[in-house]
């Protein structure tokens, strides 16, 4: 029995909040359950300096939680002076992803920032981040082909959504809040496209080591889920 | 004619939505316009180390704004290694600001931290930060209260709220969005009591040097603003 | 009764010693009593990036303390790896005073650096900087003048001199010593040029809040000041 | 074909130097091919500030490389000020990973750190690392033991081993080197107990995503040559 | 010949200014010619964290440059947010020079750290600071025995004092100045106690390296200069 | 009677192993019995800032130390985020010697980095650095002259090397290991070149100050043990 009450296939209730920020070119507030996380696209006319005169552009993210996004409040990584390990992880993490699904060389020498910043914490805020990171990508290109800079169909080449499952109480389970997380003997993040492509893999034994079984049963749930988000994503930009 | 439409002394819409936060002790998204300032109030039960053994507390205050909240991107302040000038100016002004209306010793040998986030910037995000975060305050001093930690009547003294003024196209306005800020010939921010005593005053001359009877115009809308202000916290909180 | 002895609007005695530095273009050692602060300014031919082929120069201003200027040793900023938050608000506040006087134009695209470098600290520093670094930004000037680079009369538009003012033991007094300035209920500084054109007004209450009528006799005081200090610059320079 | 004439599923020449450094209570130099990695153990009679009167201990890792151990010289950490995302990422899993296999309890108020420092990189230098840091915190712990500290038994409840896979060629193959992993298709890391327990998986598809059969493909790769490796430990233990 | 017109022996015109800072126990302005350094002394009744419970005090000192102490202005260390090599160098050199005479046992369980800030830059900025050092730290000692803290007899053991000398236009000169030092082929600093013994030495060729003779005439020239050093520090406390 | 048993001027075993690095330009793996140094040269066609257009190039170094290559480890400076006071005096002191022995223009518009690493330490880590560095810097030059970019006989000077010396016991001993060096009264440096100028002399009483008849019996020492550790290194690169 899982501490929300839900089935081990059922994810919390995942929203999305188109063009949340009056600044941004692309914005979403994506929220799982009572994780919440702002997600905004920032286009700047140039590329980083190793892409200079090659043509292709760049998307690249940045991460941050509020410093009581959390139970306990956290010190804030300005004051502390520097991006710890794990938000450096993160962020790295979800920059990959997008960048798989993005046709670098259509964007043309152009950068897209996506912000993820974490309003509310609850366990999973990196799948969260990535899932909701898309609607603000495609928010921007859309942007952007309204004025004739590319077209969305060209630079888009998929869906992309992520989502943890872990073994908890001996039972693989999917989309971990906070409570199951602490708890999870095994954790594992998957980012999968909308044509079922996996994009990355980071699993994780917490307490004792897992199964090859065990890895298989929380693909099997990652698959599905995924396949849902990808299913809200289009309808959210529908 | 101010670019909104507003007259010289119209306020924007004011409003404040009370635990917006899970997890602080108080919160408040407050919301000057298309200035949204998320402030939340975590409360420690020790002291900084130069009070120590001295039987007072402490409220202090950090302020942050997401990279996106402006027009153009900033960068993080976490990924640039330091907060800038700017950032510690205003959470130092937040932090005097609430002291003032706190008893630190009826608080006991606790700290509260308050942050400001700024989610979305249109002008006058200092004084937004300082008007939310009494909410935020005054809801975690409640929740303490609950827990018969202390007794918010001892411990809280007085409403404090501020707002800026300013001479904008020759004329004394209140509440200036981002683009009268930006044209302002003459920038000032008040801090003031809920009786009236006057707490913080910061006047600036962005361009030519202003009068004295000029600043005493700045000054009358500022305290008859700040009187509706917290005629609007007693509202909230009632 | 004031600690020195010194009537309530009366000033410590003011001296400046220009040329104080074998090397800047224009330098000032100011004393207010026993505050003693060093103004150099240096010319460099480049401006900073933002204003690069604008056809504008620009003026700014670092500040700094030596370790034991204070009663107390204080921690090295350059030990301590970064300026402090006070140290960021003094410095902004006498770049944008300066600025407020020059013709930025008229310099052409240059850039002059204002260090104010306090040796001995005794309540003031911030004032007394910004009346002594208008000699020695002065003093550059000429120095530009006498090369043909510049026509002093076009950039320099008018004075600038600074002064705190407070309610020290329920009086309003003048130019508070460290002795007043910790025990001051109410602690004002203003800016305020030749013609009497204010600048910036910074007024904090310490403890309880001041009143309208208050500042009243704060300002009063100070415009009396700074025309005294005004009146001795221009001995200074004659 | 790989470039090295290697067969899919052979490893490179995997060599352990034990007692390499005269200091460390435990060390080895590690080779796979030109991956050279020297893994050192050092005890501290002290724990992380969480842990104290926990009555457990902690095992923690750091990784560096040195600066012309690519083939292009990267700028030294030290020089830059700060630990790139990288290295942060992979001294996280390198600690992560020993903590799999040992009891902290058994080890009592005690840390050991594992550096692994980089001599020459040619690909899998953070498995390799993992690899090596089993010896050499075998070795400390022998140390230990000597010395009636601890029960090594009680204490090192396993082996670990870890190795890369990746697509290649279109081909799944083991233990890529750096011309591999540069052009690689899809690259994961496994780190896999001495009785085949999986303590972390890392997928990333670089290029195009990867499918759930190639993934079995790489795992089972991973599984025959981890067990191998572990093989190669207890020889070089034994 | 010497730009100056100086001797080869001649030192520049040196004088100590004590008592120049009202708050430091001890302090002196040294100039050697147009090289300026303030000296102070600051007394804690704290040892560094490896001297607690040893029974014995600490010396050591900082050092400084304000930005436009020289010819071209230098970015200020504490906005870089670090301290530079140089300064590193000189700051322990001088600490090191001051150990060398004092008695830590005697101090008893007290750390005097003496601040070095160069005023005006000329060469020669380390030999100036250790020499006026001395006397910042004998006055420091005597504000201590005055308050029955030491006896200075037993703390201060001798004299330190410190030259730089060079080999300018093939000739061995005393005492090198900007113009000198930049164009110097060698240069050496010598500290030398009261008693002749030699505390630290330093000479590096910038230019084509130098013999053993070369470097005898260096430092007979600095024995010579450092006992009328002694001597004027000696007629200076007198 | 020295700790290893050596005499007053034997050096210890001194072993040059080149081409230790697969990917530098040059590099040697240099001992002096316990003390090993890893020396790297890393060749760019590009030279620091202040040299562009010049026609000059550069040589410089750095230096950083295995956080367990001594006895107790120490903390990983890039952790720290910084390089310690000692780091950069050594790293300064190697660029020096080295550039002591190099024509820059004949070079050309190019940088060589010399990256010494110290892989175990047992005293004496910044004599063997630049002893060994000087054939990291030899290999380099003749691996740019294979491909007719330079003479190395115009580039190359002379040799360069260096031993400290040191009063052990009251007695002049060259080559000091750590623990005579830890227990040494005088300790001195001396980096001298093939043809016998000496570059560097660096000399710290750490006891009792010394004389000038002792600092003449260590540059004795120095420059006979000198003059064998260039005879090695011409047997080296023969």
């Amino acid at each position: 029995m899982r501490p929300s009450g839900r089935k081990t296939d059922q994810m919390r209730k995942v929203t999305f909040e188109r063009n949340f920020s009056k600044h941004a070119e692309g914005s979403c507030l994506v929220k799982f359950g009572d994780t919440h996380v702002l997600c905004t696209a920032s286009l700047e006319e140039k590329t980083p300096p190793w892409l200079r005169n090659s043509g292709k552009g760049w998307v690249t993210a940045e991460y941050g939680m509020l410093p009581r996004a959390t139970g306990e409040r956290m010190r804030r990584e300005a004051a502390a002076g520097k991006q710890g390990g794990r938000t450096q992880e993160i962020q790295r993490l979800i920059g990959r992803s997008l960048r798989a699904i993005v046709d670098l060389t259509a964007l043309g020498e152009r950068q897209i920032t996506i912000d993820c910043d974490v309003i509310q914490a609850d366990g999973g805020t990196r799948t969260a981040s990535i899932t909701g990171a898309w609607i603000a990508l495609h928010d921007c290109l859309k942007w952007m082909e309204t004025r004739s800079m590319i077209k969305v169909d060209k630079v888009l080449k998929d869906h992309i959504a992520a989502i943890s499952c872990g073994i908890f109480a001996d039972q693989a389970v999917i989309d971990l809040d906070y409570l199951e997380d602490s708890a999870a003997e095994t954790d594992a993040n998957f980012v999968i496209t909308g044509s079922g492509g996996i994009v990355e893999i980071q699993g994780t034994a917490e307490g004792k080591p897992f199964t090859e079984e065990e890895f298989a049963s929380l693909m099997g749930l990652a698959k599905t889920g995924i396949a849902e988000l990808v299913e809200m994503q289009k309808q959210a930009v529908a």
